[in-house]
């Protein structure tokens, strides 16, 4: 270590630990590398009018992962910092995938760190973060689910997103970071390139740019985000545009959160997409009840809408290792065929279907 | 850690630890990641009527492989685990297929924790394990052989079978194993889904059960397992029912082993395998001498049959590495054309080979 | 352990560790894991006279990685080892690609060891390694390069290289290395294994042996290296031979470099490549200013050239961290039509680009 006289250490933490999980750590000259990671596997049951279905499968609760990441504390109040994370599926063993360009032609599958795959430099002014990583207008979507997306409980404005390939996370992104220390206030902006190497009009696609600004203060927080990822205008794909607020309150005894959602494709015609939560989580001693009602739908013909209740128990053993059970319930109307869990259901008719599975973090 | 009074330790320890390796183990807040795994490499020689072939390979002793897994006590008795690992070949450094659904358009290429994938909660009463893991009526076939199924010395109930793709292993399992204290006997039941989305008459299709039961006591054990994948009865496939018996005693001198095995179809027309091993393994020193001979054969036109004689020595080094020998003949009948490692042979010609390699175990 | 009395340490620690970075390291009952890495992301530019690029990429200073090895001592001087190290992209999350062959159809994707899986054994008498690592006959390429082959400088005779699948490393290698305590001598044998099952004439096809010589003495070291892979006679392939040699001397205040490569594909008609090197490293103070220029062109029609001049700077944070720019042009000769950092350029026009990036080893 090099050009260093002030410490750093909680900045540095505050900086880069957004993760829920953390695990084995050791260290040889200098070096340090954190292995972290979920095993999550449920038993997943849904109904509608078409089908039912039963499966194992992966990520109930929280999404099943395997991640390799660390912290070099460079002195001068500087540190650097790297993270791979890899999605994976406990059912039956199999990766993830990950998208090179952006842009729908861009899946890889395999092992791959699609979840997560940055380099960092951070200091008192904030962090620059290079990489793969969530797009800063996905972020309002998880925050304030009480199911942050994940199982039979992932709300509406995710489950049907009209987003496109950079709906949750980006390849090839240059971010900036606002330290942690302003008073409440936290953000970002990303810039990130579709690497196209086609001639107009497709030049850009997949190129695309994305900022959230919040405030938490105490037991309350608000963000707002927007992003824009271009496309070629065409009858099936156009920029796409996500703007989104979400906003909690923990009251403690109850803790209450809320977003609304919109999404637009500029294709021909253009489509609109509306979408809106409301959710609380309740402690029950070491436990948690879940609760969230959401809805999503487009200005396509008829409205197509789907509005989902959502109810949930988490039994926890510790604090890497819970039981949990789900129960959801998807009503339809302007056409949707929402179901939950696999199963099919025809227009407008309903569906519903529950989760039962077990978490450990590592 | 809750809900906690009685110790736990011991259980969890026999429940989980059934694979041979284990390495690096650390721990910070409470969690543990024990990074395991197998880097095994072959020279591999085999020779037949047609063709002979030279090639390095992987796994001549042990599967090359690359793991992760943990066990957290729950206290109460009670613990929760999960399991990863991944198989990949040293001779090219590519990884290993996993398959999804049970079915063979279910494969999946690329590094996968194709070996196992499983979440466990275990207390007094057992073990409840999901994910993928080996079949039940697989381990009478591994656990009597004295290669275990590596190869050129590879036992042909094992080479030939005729199994399908839960011949070996299964995805979306849900288990349940009985705890390590019941005075020898030892079992499990599994059921796994095939989570087919299709209609009749294949909606059950990769979908089955397998169970086995046994019992060890000082030098003797003994187990029989069954299991049943279902598919839809055409001329290419149908119901698969393994049934099996393995058996083994260890006279310190030598431990001598044996197993019957029978494996069916129910296609159109419906086909059965049978097939038997006998084989010892003889500590001389901290080496082993090892020799089997198998055979397994179909009741399709002729008879088809292998017969294979395996002769190997294991020179260990440590109890982590080893450097080991494989001979290696079969002779075929009824228009088999079984050849050693990859050489090709004509009907009922026989075939030759043997592997030079190194483990390393981490 | 057993076998035991001489002590190894030293020798084992030379054999092994050819790597630049190294880390997390623990154990348990006696076995032992490194886990290590590179996370090096780059913002590349580059234009031409058709095309020009930006791009975020990953490797611009050192490859991205991550690997898993380590090292048993058997006393009695003898030592085991094993490598398992893969590439990986910073700036998508995606994964490497390796070859089973070491032929073009041959490519396997997804995450795999393809950077090296190697399994050793090693004693006074030198190291024996099997498995995929780098050809002896790439090694003059690398050493001798200021960039290391790695991002827009990297040098042409490795840019440009006509040395087909094996050019930088091969799958299923028997090898040799010579222990690292001869005055000064060192080198290595290598043969691979093409595995192909088919007939004549391409039954030998990647099969192949490379070898390399060298004396290192002070601040000067020598190599040569020579290898051939075999392929079929065909109007598109044919036996390969690379030969090279390398020489670099460190004057502390500048270190200076020089190549000379020379490929040779006996396809019909027969081509041949050309290439020189000639680089300095210059330290400034923590940070290294780095120059090279570099040149390739093969016999073909017109004799196509290419000729790179590339400038780079290190700003070293500490031993693991640096940020990094490079600038590199390249003109074109003889029809030739290289261009830097994925731009695109007419025939005999120059192409210019630049990277500015970070790296993280751990």
């Amino acid at each position: 270590m090099r050009r260093a006289t002030i410490a750093w250490g909680a900045l540095c933490a505050a900086g880069i630990a957004s993760a829920q999980t953390s695990a084995v750590q050791s260290s040889s000259d200098g070096s340090s590398v954190t292995l972290f990671g979920i095993a999550d596997v449920t038993y997943g049951y849904g109904t509608g009018s078409i089908a039912s279905k039963s499966q194992l499968y992966s990520g109930g609760n929280t999404a099943s992962r395997l991640g390799f990441r660390g912290v070099e504390d460079l002195g001068g109040g500087m540190a650097a910092g790297y993270w791979l994370e890899a999605g994976l599926n406990i059912d039956d063993g199999s990766t993830g995938t990950t998208n090179t360009n952006n842009q729908p032609n861009g899946s890889v599958g395999g092992f791959n760190f699609n979840r997560r795959a940055t380099v960092s430099l951070m200091d008192f002014w904030g962090e620059m973060r290079a990489g793969r990583d969530f797009t800063a207008h996905y972020r309002n979507r998880t925050d304030v689910d009480p199911f942050s997306n994940n199982g039979a409980g992932t709300s509406q404005p995710q489950a049907g997103s009209i987003g496109g390939p950079t709906s949750t996370r980006a390849s090839n992104i240059i971010a900036y970071y606002l330290p942690p220390n302003l008073g409440g206030f936290f953000g970002e902006v990303q810039y990130y390139f579709g690497e196209n190497g086609s001639p107009a009009p497709i030049e850009h696609d997949g190129t695309g740019y994305s900022g959230r600004v919040g405030y938490a203060t105490g037991p309350f927080a608000i963000a707002l985000a927007a992003g824009r990822t271009k496309f070629a205008r065409t009858a099936t794909s156009g920029d796409i545009d996500s703007a989104n607020l979400g906003v909690s309150w923990d009251f403690k005894v109850v803790k209450v959160m809320g977003g609304y959602y919109r999404d637009k494709v500029d294709k021909l015609p253009e489509i609109t997409a509306t979408g809106y939560l409301v959710g609380a989580v309740v402690p029950v001693g070491f436990d948690q009840f879940k609760v969230s009602w959401s809805t999503y739908g487009t200005d396509a013909t008829g409205d197509p809408t789907a509005r989902k209740w959502a109810f949930g128990y988490v039994y926890n053993f510790s604090k890497r290792t819970a039981l949990y059970a789900t129960y959801a319930r998807v009503s339809n109307s302007g056409g949707s065929t929402t179901a939950v869990n696999g199963s099919l259901t025809d227009p407008n008719r309903s569906s519903s279907g529950y989760d039962l599975g077990m978490k450990l973090a590592f």
